[in-house]
C-alpha cells in the first residue's frame, strides 16, 4: 500500500480503522487525521467564546493614541476620529504584541536592518471584531494590509513578510482589541522554504502552480468550496492541519498579496467575513489565527508557482511535543464533513 | 552587516536594540530573540503550577488497568504491583491522549501499516512526577523507550519514530498521570527532513557532525554547559525557541536513541531528573513538552550526522500565527542568563 505523495489527491489515500495519514503538498507537512471516537464533526466547539470581550477601553482604542508606540499611517489621514491604524511595535514586542506597554514611545525605531513589526488597529471600538464589522471596514484593513507590505517591500534588507492575526486569549493574543501584526524578516523563514521547494519541484514536473491545480481539479470540478465570489474561493484543505481550518485562495492565479486590487480586496472582504461569520457560529466565536501565506520578495522563487492564500485556523485544540519536533500535526476531524457543516451555516442572507 | 548563517555561532550573531535573529542549524530554523523589555529571566515564572495533581485515580492507574487498552509489556512483567506499563493507544488516540476512554478497548489494533502510537504509563502512582522520581524509575521508563523503539523498529514499513512527553495542562495532556507517548510512521516528517538536510550539508563541507562540534567547541570549550556527568551534557542552546528550552546530548556522538547502553541510560537518568528539578524550581512546575530528536530509521541519512538529543521546553509562551505559518519562534529572552539561573538553582546535593 502507498501512502498519497501527491498533494490533496483524496482518491489515492488509503483509509485504516478511520485513520488517515495525508500529504499536504501545498504546506508540504504530513497530516494524520484520526477522529475523535464518538465524536461528530459537528460536536466540536471552543471552551473559549471571545466575542464577550471587556468594554474597558485600551491603548488601541480612540482617543488612547498617546498610550500607543507612533502611527505609521490611520484611516482616515490626519482626522482625529480614525477608523484604523497602523502603528510600529516596540523593539520589546517582536515576541507578539503581548509587551505592548503605553508611554515608552521613545523606542519605537524602525530596525530596518532586522525588518519590523506592525500592529494594524482594524477598528478604534474596543468590542468591534472582524467578523461583525462592516465589509466596508474590513476592506480598509486588508488595503492597510497591502500598503504595508508595499512599504517595507522597498527596503533591500527584507526578504519575507508574515501578515498574521492572533485573535482571542489561547492565540498569544493578549491585547483584545482587534488587530493583525506585520513582521518583516531578513531572511525567508525555513516553513517558506521547504513550501517553496515543493511548488517548484511540482511545476518543474508538470508546469502547473499545485494550489491553482487544486482549486481547479479538485474543489471547482468537484464543487467542494465552501464559499465563491466572483475573484475567490474559501474551502477546508484536504490535508487540513486543525479542526475546521479554511483557506481563501484567489481563483486566478496571483503570486503577491499586495499586488491585490481595489475590486478584489472589497470581494476578499466580502468572503472572509463570511468564513469567520461561519466558524464563530458554529464553534461558539473561537480563538483563531488567520496567516497570509504569500511569495517572498527578491529570492529566486517565480512567480508561476507562488499562489497566495489566506489559511484560518480555529484554536480548538493545543500543539504538543509531537507537533513542535514533527511538524506533522494532528487532526481529530474528517474534514470532507466539515465544508457540509459549515454550507449549511445559515447567515441569514448577509 | 550579515545575519549569522552558522549554527550556533553566538559571536558572529548582530545585535541591534536589544534584538537578535538566530539561526539554529541543528533544527534549522530561526529565532528571534526579543527580550521583555523590563523583565529579567527570574522574572519568568509558570501561570500554571503542575504538581498540585488531583489525587484521584485514572485509567492510568495501578488496579485500573481495565480500564485501559491492552498493555504491550509491564515492568516488571507478571507481577499485579507493577512500576511501569506500555500500552497500545486507540486508533481514536492518535490525535494525543485525549480522547483515551475507558471500555473501549476492542478497538486497539495495532495498525502495523500506518505506523503504532504508544502510551508510556510512567508510574502506577497518580501524583508522581518524572521530576520526583527516583533515577532507578527514570531509568526504566528510558529503557521503555528503548525497548519499544527496537520493537517498531523491527517493522519495515517504519521509517521514523518519535518519543515525546506531554506534561501538563496547557501542553495536550489531558490525561494528567504521568505517561509519555510514542508514535511511530511509515514517513520521515518535514521537520525532520529539513533538519538532517541541513546536518548532511554541514557534514558534507567540514566532515563533522555538526551538535558533535558545537557540544566540543562552543559548549564544553567555553564552560557553557548546564550539567555534565559521565555521557551526557545538558545546556541552553544558542537559538532556543522558547524560554528555559534546555537540551540534554551525548557527550560522545551517537545517532540513535535506541542504541543507550544500561550505564548510559542510568547516567541519563540522573541528567534529567536534575533538569526538571531546576526548571520545576525556577519556574514553579510548569507544564513542558520533551521529544527525543533520534535517527531516522532505513532513509538514506548516515549516522555520521546525526546525532540525537532531548529537547526539553517548559511552557511559559503560546504559539501563534506567526511562528505556526513561518516555522520561526519568538524568545523573549536572551539565553545567556538562563545558564546562570538554571546553575544557580540549589537542588540541596540530589
Amino acid at each position: 500500500m502507498q501512502f498519497s505523495q501527491s498533494a490533496m489527491a483524496g482518491a489515492e489515500t488509503p483509509k485504516l480503522a478511520g485513520l488517515e495519514l495525508r500529504h499536504d503538498s501545498i504546506l508540504n507537512k504530513w497530516v494524520i487525521i484520526s477522529p475523535a471516537r464518538g465524536k461528530c464533526p459537528s460536536d466540536f466547539k471552543s471552551t473559549v467564546n471571545t466575542s464577550n470581550q471587556s468594554a474597558s477601553p485600551c491603548p488601541f482604542c480612540l482617543h488612547h493614541e498617546h498610550e500607543c508606540a507612533p502611527k505609521i499611517f490611520r484611516i482616515p489621514e490626519n482626522v482625529s476620529e480614525w477608523k484604523l491604524r497602523d502603528k510600529k511595535s516596540l523593539p520589546s514586542c517582536v515576541n507578539g504584541e503581548q509587551r505592548i506597554k503605553p508611554h515608552i514611545d521613545s523606542c519605537a525605531d524602525t530596525l530596518p536592518r532586522f525588518g519590523s513589526h506592525d500592529v494594524i488597529i482594524e477598528t478604534p471600538d474596543h468590542a468591534m471584531t472582524l467578523a461583525i464589522m462592516l465589509d466596508l471596514n474590513i476592506f480598509d484593513v486588508l488595503c492597510a494590509y497591502r500598503t504595508r507590505i508595499q512599504q517595507l517591500a522597498s527596503n533591500p534588507h527584507i526578504k519575507y513578510i508574515q501578515v498574521f492575526k492572533n485573535h482571542g486569549e489561547t492565540t498569544r493574543a493578549s491585547m483584545k482589541h482587534s488587530h493583525s501584526q506585520i513582521i518583516a524578516l531578513p531572511i525567508v523563514p525555513s516553513n517558506v522554504v521547504t513550501q517553496l521547494n515543493n511548488a517548484k519541484e511540482y511545476f518543474t514536473r508538470t508546469m502547473n502552480c499545485n494550489l491553482y491545480e487544486y482549486l481547479r481539479s479538485e474543489i471547482q470540478s468537484k464543487n467542494l468550496s465552501l464559499e465563491e465570489s466572483s475573484h475567490f474561493i474559501s474551502f477546508v484543505p484536504f490535508a487540513a492541519s486543525f479542526p475546521f481550518e479554511t483557506w481563501i485562495a484567489p481563483k486566478d492565479h496571483a503570486s503577491c498579496y499586495e499586488q491585490i486590487e481595489d475590486e478584489q480586496a472589497m470581494d476578499l472582504a466580502y468572503i472572509l467575513r463570511r468564513v469567520l461569520q461561519k466558524l464563530n457560529h458554529q464553534l461558539g466565536n473561537p480563538p483563531y489565527n488567520y496567516m497570509i501565506h504569500s511569495s517572498p520578495l527578491r529570492e529566486s522563487y517565480e512567480p508561476s508557482y507562488c499562489h497566495w492564500f489566506i489559511q484560518i485556523m480555529p484554536q480548538l485544540t493545543h500543539l504538543g511535543g509531537f507537533e513542535i519536533a514533527s511538524g506533522c500535526y494532528i487532526n481529530p476531524i474528517f474534514l470532507e464533513n466539515i465544508t457540509t457543516i459549515l454550507r449549511g451555516v445559515n447567515l441569514q442572507n448577509q
